[in-house]
């Protein structure tokens, strides 16, 4: 390659990768910064996205439009295939890239406890096309309900289950709750969707375990008065395509949705460097990987412990994570040696509903509508490098006044969604006639 | 069917069939509207989505949120197989519906002249998912000429050759151009984007056939202003992966879109009706089906001639038809004869580009700003049921001071982007080191 200044290699353009990029902007550097999406996405946001609330572009920024203005940054779409330490290269889908310094900021993916045959019937949300899918699923069984005419059918396409009580196994829930009891209250004619069931499943004793105890509670209470019926102590030990089996007991439902574990990206694997159960890299308190201080992993790849508790996987600590490993970057070709990152904690915060949520920001302790307002300002505030801020606000804005939900949309045909359902062939005999509602039974089939 | 009231059945909620389903929305009669879409589509602006202008949700709307409020009106999403207009029934994927009067307004889909092979390598542009598509494409095609080492190769993956020069065309040619040499113009390091050609390529012998002699004149200047190469009795013989034949020569092009032809909805075939050569039933002057009172055909659908003339397949057209529908099924329910159609003419429009189109309304023809401004207006007033006109006013305002393409998203893994190239196997044999420029050098290759 015909350059003289340094190489720094940045694989991923989430949270940690785009706040290395950034940092380095005005280091003598040359950046080649990887993903194999060509958007920033930003995350806390996403469940909005699955459940139609917002549109894939209002929470999605083109990463080459964030680092337009960085010249000494070049972006590639491209997949990396694995990392060879000793010879200082990636290997991409189709070419080959050496680095002087490499960060890898890849983020996590879904973890299903060694069942990855439940990916398929329980979808998880990590990316754009997982909250096209879980739109997709969500809107089709209302559809496949009104279409429905035995009624032991119909409540397991009524019947939605997310798995994991974490943020957002609650955010999803109740925003599933609002969708079914509001948005889409007159929508249908041969059933109520008020009369649908969501129901949260958690492993563990309590919801939000990251939070204090008091907005736990406060959590639980809101979600069950959005009509979520929120059962703790309920692992999952088997998920179909007609239900799943929680704390033993079996649940008819259509549509489960995961929420529950995260696994660091595969990449780490190719590292050999030591990593947790999780998968994730075991990094020095600088950041690098053992043995190879040219390497720095950050984000929800890294594992690091700090005062006897992980650092835990959410933006502020990626953001954090990703200046310090730039600035242990720099440091380095100045010859001076690295520092040890420290994580400050800025607080943490989930949303339930439309107009509640609960906020830990050390001393202050936020809920109900005060939570929902701090969540709404600092997520708003953090969508940086999004092309309106106040796009999306007008967005939040109509839907709350409206309770409407202007994404609703499902862009794949009816033959792939009744594909989905996979009910057993014997079924789906002849065509039969439709039993439609007499007009004056409408309502009677609403109310019954 | 538990029911006195008579069926009326309308397949399909574009402008024509939603145009019926409200014309009856104090009728004595249960409506049943099936498609097998869940939203009502505008696609006089679907050449936005393509080009990363406009979200899919500002411009699909649910049909259920549409039709609410009309309590005489069921929504099916399915997917109709065929008429029995015998047994005076309609089959879908999975049950039977029976009607007394039967609405049918499908629309049409592309038409590739009898070269089906051509549409995998030149997608048309007619419902949300071929926008995504050729979003996709386009934005992978200036992706890969990031990566590309050889001159000839970017060459073609820097062309884009349109196919047809009516609106659409014209459309998606003027908003390329406007992407290459704007909105993408600083996105990229290791080429320059401005330098990307975008050809429009029509077989007849002039753009906008349906326009007055002096708005083409005018169309075809401010295209070729914006940099659009305009090839009129330019025939396309053949379409590969590589680019396509068009007036005998051969142009290298990754990128081909489809604007040329379209063909009604299959379902006509199943009428036992007689058809035009585009598939369209041969309506009688009422829009019924000859011999089939009980059967009516709107939008693009019909076939009908009007003082010689036939009546053109535009979204006016197609609402005009279906409100005069629907006033026959009541005409028909007090026993009164139908009515023969008219087409109300409002006029046509078009844009190129960011501020400027073309209007022939009647006495009055505007071109270039006042045109643009024209279009706007008209397209706005009818976004009709959307979730909020003022959104995408802010939208365009937003894109109009900044030449910003929010929506550049690209939702598919790599993998299924380098699919697409299916360049021939040989030429990818181990990944070999992408020669990134120096920094130094970027500007010179942006500017060689």
């Amino acid at each position: 390659m015909s350059e003289d200044r340094p190489h720094v290699v940045i694989v991923g353009g989430g949270f940690g990768g785009l706040a290395a990029a950034r940092a380095l902007r005005r280091a003598p550097v040359r950046i080649t910064l990887v993903d194999r999406q060509n958007h920033h996405l930003f995350q806390p946001l996403l469940y909005q996205v699955a459940t139609a609330g917002l549109n894939p572009a209002d929470i999605a920024a083109p990463i080459r439009g964030i680092l337009r203005r960085q010249k000494n940054a070049l972006m590639l779409l491209a997949d990396v295939r694995r990392v060879d330490v000793a010879a200082r290269r990636l290997v991409l889908d189709r070419t080959e890239l050496a680095y002087d310094h490499l960060i890898l900021a890849c983020g996590a993916t879904h973890s299903y406890f060694g069942h990855d045959e439940w990916a398929e019937v329980a979808p998880g949300l990590k990316t754009i096309t997982d909250a096209a899918e879980i739109r997709h699923r969500v809107l089709w069984a209302f559809e496949a309900a009104e279409q429905e005419d035995d009624p032991a059918r119909r409540a397991t396409w009524q019947t939605f289950a997310v798995v994991g009580g974490g943020p957002t196994g609650v955010e999803l829930a109740g925003a599933l709750a609002e969708l079914a009891r509001h948005t889409l209250r007159k929508d249908f004619r041969r059933f109520d969707p008020r009369a649908s069931r969501v129901l949260l499943l958690e492993a563990g004793p309590a919801l939000l375990p990251a939070f204090p105890e008091d907005l736990r509670d406060d959590a639980r209470r809101r979600l069950e008065r959005l009509g979520v019926e929120v059962r703790l102590g309920a692992a999952v030990s088997d998920i179909t395509r007609e239900g799943l089996r929680a704390g033993g007991e079996w649940i008819g439902a259509r549509t489960v949705l995961w929420a529950a574990g995260v696994a660091a990206s595969p990449l780490a694997r190719t590292l050999d460097a030591p990593l947790d159960r999780a998968g994730r890299v075991l990094v020095r308190p600088d950041l690098s990987v053992p043995g190879h201080p040219e390497v720095r992993v950050v984000g929800d790849m890294a594992a690091l412990e700090q005062d006897g508790k992980p650092v835990p996987g959410v933006a502020p600590a990626a953001m954090q994570m990703g200046r310090h490993a730039a600035m242990n970057v720099r440091r380095a070709l100045r010859g001076l040696p690295p520092l040890p990152f420290r994580y400050k904690d800025k607080g943490s915060m989930a949303t339930i509903g439309r107009a509640a949520g609960v906020a830990d920001l050390g001393r202050l302790r936020l809920t109900g509508y005060l939570g929902w307002l701090a969540w709404l300002f600092v997520h708003l505030i953090f969508l940086i490098g999004f092309r309106s801020r106040v796009l999306v606000l007008l967005q939040w804005v109509w839907a709350y006044v409206t309770y409407e939900r202007g994404a609703r949309l499902i862009t794949v045909p009816v033959e792939a969604l009744r594909r989905g359902e996979a009910r057993p062939e014997p079924d789906v005999p002849e065509p039969r006639p439709l039993d439609l509602p007499a007009e004056g039974s409408i309502e009677r089939a609403r109310t019954s």
